[in-house]
């Protein structure tokens, strides 16, 4: 079995691939949620969003959130009534936000819900909400505190982040499916995705470095950042202010004793000695992924690469 | 000042009407509020909002409910979720049902809610809902028991309604808006909206029918039923079942003692003495309202009518 830990678009676009390149009910992708948020009473969870609508062929692919071709007549009325209209929610988008919150309303879990909506998209591997629980990235600027949609969208990233706390983690539990999904896996990729608010959240409920740690399977990252940037979103800028490098061997450091293999992009192949000095493996190849045959492309090469490589643990 | 009483679609015609022929700041209506339901977790009130856009002139003329030239992206998507699409919110009514929703979440009143919305859509008259409280119309088929607009929407109004009931109607309280319309009201007109269920629960408020035989204002109803027949709606038929006259005899029966004035249509002028027989005096004139035009000339005449009444108290 295979499992991905992705965020958002750039993980998204990696687990598609990896739904092409292994049987997708071999395939679990343990989503980030602590993104998640309350708007307008809904409960919106815009990294599941962003993989559930990628491996249902209906992502915006220019966007990089929301549905292709999607229309915003509600958006626009809430804005006619008053609401600031800050947060783009599409009207098909809006669906998907609608049916999540009234079935967390009547007690369902997240899983599930996810689970529901998969099969309903004619999704087949097992997209998976890291947890049930509520949990909440919070950044830090140099002047008080900002949820991550402050931060992220209607700030639009141009704060310096000086530090990242995720508010609930401690008490965030894992779930029967995600517990299932990392003992049985024999490959665990660490998609490119933020390493700090994306991948960060993942790593950082309780268990899951242990998990990690002490599982057979071998473990691989991509880095999602070339050539010093990242490819979408603030995490090179993230990184640097949080005292990491904005390299792929800054994102390696940080993956340090969690990963075998570390896949970098052919930009920067001459990082390849320093990340080797990290204790990982490193294969370097093409990263950066446009349409679904990049995508695909990218992951078969990830997984043969794991053939050649022993899960070494101390 | 003048006061309405209103349900959906007849009512809201006639409430346009009169915010054309009065200052529309010296014009409240009372809207029903017990047909309101919760679907997919969201609060919707059909009669407040087939008031609020008929009054915001984005109404949909042909259906009766929804907004013109609205769309239906987001019902779409609900239902290849997995919903059941049976009641048709379109995407900018949508935005109606969220807003008011996560408002009352926050805290906010109903009354508040509906204020700040008809503000938004540039509606001048005063649009209260009857109560704040939750109040629920059940109807009585021959078996069991359905919520509104399960029988009225879902199964299409096919069962003999043997039984009205408001659920939650003996704790419900005036609201000081309506309490204070009433007190004020110079002018108080029962609009042509189903005498069961959307006057009805108005009527059957605590306090209600004592303020309206308490008051000075001259009381005039409109009928609903033109040559036996509802214009709309299930009145006709629920007036029957229940055992009552399908007529406008049948409805000013039901509004003895509460109204000085009864406004039948030429088609029924022969029902006159009937009428008048309940102690109500009768004007005949044509009430089928088309298009604005229609709406306002009706609403000039019922006014200019009692002008001539004198509210005739025991």
């Amino acid at each position: 079995s295979v499992v991905a830990l992705a965020g958002g678009v750039g993980g998204a676009k990696l687990a598609q691939g990896l739904a092409g390149a292994v049987d997708p009910e071999r395939l679990s992708i343990i989503v980030n949620t602590a993104d998640d948020f309350r708007l307008w009473g809904l409960h919106i969870s815009p990294d599941l969003d962003t993989v559930m609508y990628t491996l249902a062929g209906i992502a915006n692919p220019v966007t990089g959130w929301g549905i292709a071709g999607d229309s915003f007549a509600a958006l626009d009325m809430l804005g006619r009534l008053g609401e600031d209209a800050w947060f783009r929610v599409g009207d098909q988008d809006f669906a998907t936000h609608i049916r999540r919150t009234s079935a967390l309303q009547a007690g369902r879990s997240l899983t599930d819900i996810t689970a529901g909506m998969s099969t309903a998209l004619g999704i087949e591997p097992s997209i998976l909400p890291m947890t049930d629980s509520p949990v909440s990235t919070m950044v830090e600027p140099p002047a008080g505190t900002l949820a991550f949609q402050d931060y992220f969208v209607a700030r639009r990233q141009q704060d310096d982040v000086l530090g990242v706390t995720f508010e609930g983690i401690d008490g965030a539990a894992l779930t029967d499916d995600v517990t299932a999904a990392l003992s049985q896996a024999r490959i665990i990729v660490i998609c490119p995705s933020n390493p700090i608010v994306s991948i960060g959240p993942i790593l950082a409920l309780p268990g899951v470095r242990a998990r990690l740690a002490a599982s057979p399977a071998v473990r691989v990252a991509v880095s999602p950042i070339v050539a010093g940037k990242a490819l979408k979103g603030p995490a090179d800028r993230m990184l640097t202010t949080l005292g990491h490098d904005s390299s792929a061997t800054g994102v390696a450091a940080l993956y340090r004793d969690l990963v075998d293999l570390f896949v970098i992009d052919s930009q920067d192949a001459a990082e390849r000695p320093a990340i080797e000095a990290l204790g990982m493996r490193v294969h370097v190849t093409d990263t950066i992924m446009g349409g679904l045959d990049d995508r695909e492309r990218l992951a078969r090469e990830v997984l043969d690469v794991t053939a050649g490589v022993e899960a070494v643990r101390p």
